[in-house]
């Protein structure tokens, strides 16, 4: 496992963790802020939204490289199944407007959140077989402007209605079934802390699929699966036990910290949010 | 699989559906009315919570028993594991009380909700391991009473404070580890209608360690994780094909129907949802 204590060029943020900047959400810091405010505390790249980019893509990549910063990803296409996603053109059309930009923003990966449960479907084989068969539509169109797309599994939970897709297994399985080699995976660990067939999984996945790894942590006593996020350290996943499980497969990428956390940690300072980021992270993931 | 549109027989009614009847939720019926409309509604059996029988263990066994009605189970043993299980003496000897109860109730299965991650640990694998030391202890103990354990696991999202035990997968791994015959499963749709690894574990698992079968649905949009489950039809999980692998597997016990519903069936008039219950059953499940 690499060692982080003296050394987290390896820490990329993930902007929801300051609570998405512009969306009326945390510091409403523009992007420009949160580049540098990274770029001196010494973390190595960063991860937008599309929200924050807008027709700016182009102009924010440059700016981000320009203070040393990579560009680890793009959060996220739009749904690709379920019920915002009845258009299967539509849908397409809209990930490939995705692909476009962050290519312009010169994002290595696009991640993907599938979508919920399809209309007029029970269960969740059947929608994972409608996303198996738009993302084959996709993957050489993002092939041909150099990103990777990261399918990410989301916990359970969210199964109904944001993501029909909930495990590494079967994502690798969506990978298997369209072979691309610019289509793996990102592993959250608030998604897949639980799941102890991950370290099998991973094996299977290989360096070349693992495309993120995400961290933040699972508090005991969750309050909102969606905004009540932990930093690392305040919850109970494994989160050296994750990593070396992520490593041993052959990861060596960013760790992309993404919090969601409404009453707590989009409350705080910016500063103080990312100095605590870096300390965590050095001390404790 | 079985054909229940003309006879439902296999219907059981687990007493959460009504509000638990007395804790201030749902009807405030006493278990002998419960008993009783479930017996003219041709339901085969029942299930009770701890909270319902109190010292009257076996008389409302021989009351429900008098009336036609089996009692399938029991809900459930207190925590082994987490925060609210810290010492292992009070939890075994907390379990065989649990045991007692169900053995003078005459229920044929008792449940185990395991707990959550235990205190000074991270992820769930070392709680697991708790889970198994301290059921090693009370297995032997049930058989001489003639009472079946059922490991339930829930949805990851309750993995941190509730059950560590999240997947068939893990509970069968107990089960192996202890490797007792009256130690085995309950599956729960609402928590594993997400898993496609389920038809595969029941495979595994096998008739002679299914103790139970629990019916409800996964509203798309769940509101509240705990109280906002869905009565059948009404979500998304695929009923018929989970129990095609139940029932694949050899099971062909009752099917109880446990609907935790704070905002919508717990405040219906018992008798309606009873109906519907019913209905439902014939119908769709």
């Amino acid at each position: 496992m690499r060692d982080f204590s003296n050394d987290h060029s390896a820490l990329a943020l993930n902007t929801a963790s300051l609570g998405h900047n512009l969306d009326g959400h945390g510091a409403g810091w523009p992007p420009e802020r949160v580049i540098d405010a990274c770029a001196e505390r010494g973390f190595g790249s960063i991860v937008f939204w599309r929200r924050e980019i807008g027709a700016r893509a182009v102009e924010i990549g440059e700016r981000a490289r320009a203070a040393g910063l990579a560009v680890a990803g793009l959060c996220r296409t739009p749904y690709v199944v379920g019920s915002e996603a009845t258009d299967r053109q539509v849908v397409i059309d809209s990930a490939k407007a995705a692909i476009d930009m962050a290519a312009s923003l010169g994002a290595a990966v696009l991640t993907i959140v599938v979508g919920g449960v399809h209309p007029g479907s029970k269960g969740t084989a059947e929608s994972l077989d409608i996303v198996t068969d738009r993302l084959g539509e996709i993957v050489t169109y993002a092939a041909e402007r150099g990103v990777k797309l990261a399918l990410e599994p989301l916990n359970p939970v969210y199964a109904g209605n944001r993501s029909c897709l909930t495990t590494v297994r079967d994502a690798l399985d969506i990978c298997d079934a369209i072979g691309a080699p610019n289509l793996g995976i990102a592993v959250d660990v608030y998604h897949v802390w639980w799941d102890n067939d991950l370290d099998t999984q991973l094996k299977r996945a290989g360096a070349g699929r693992i495309f993120g790894y995400h961290l933040c942590d699972w508090l005991a006593d969750t309050h909102d699966v969606l905004l009540d996020r932990g930093m690392m350290g305040d919850g109970v996943a494994d989160l050296r036990a994750i990593r070396k499980s992520v490593e041993g497969a052959g990861y060596a990428g960013p760790c992309e910290v993404e919090i969601f956390s409404a009453q707590n940690w989009w409350k705080r300072d910016p500063g103080e949010v990312l100095d605590v980021m870096v300390e965590r992270f050095r001390t404790l993931c």
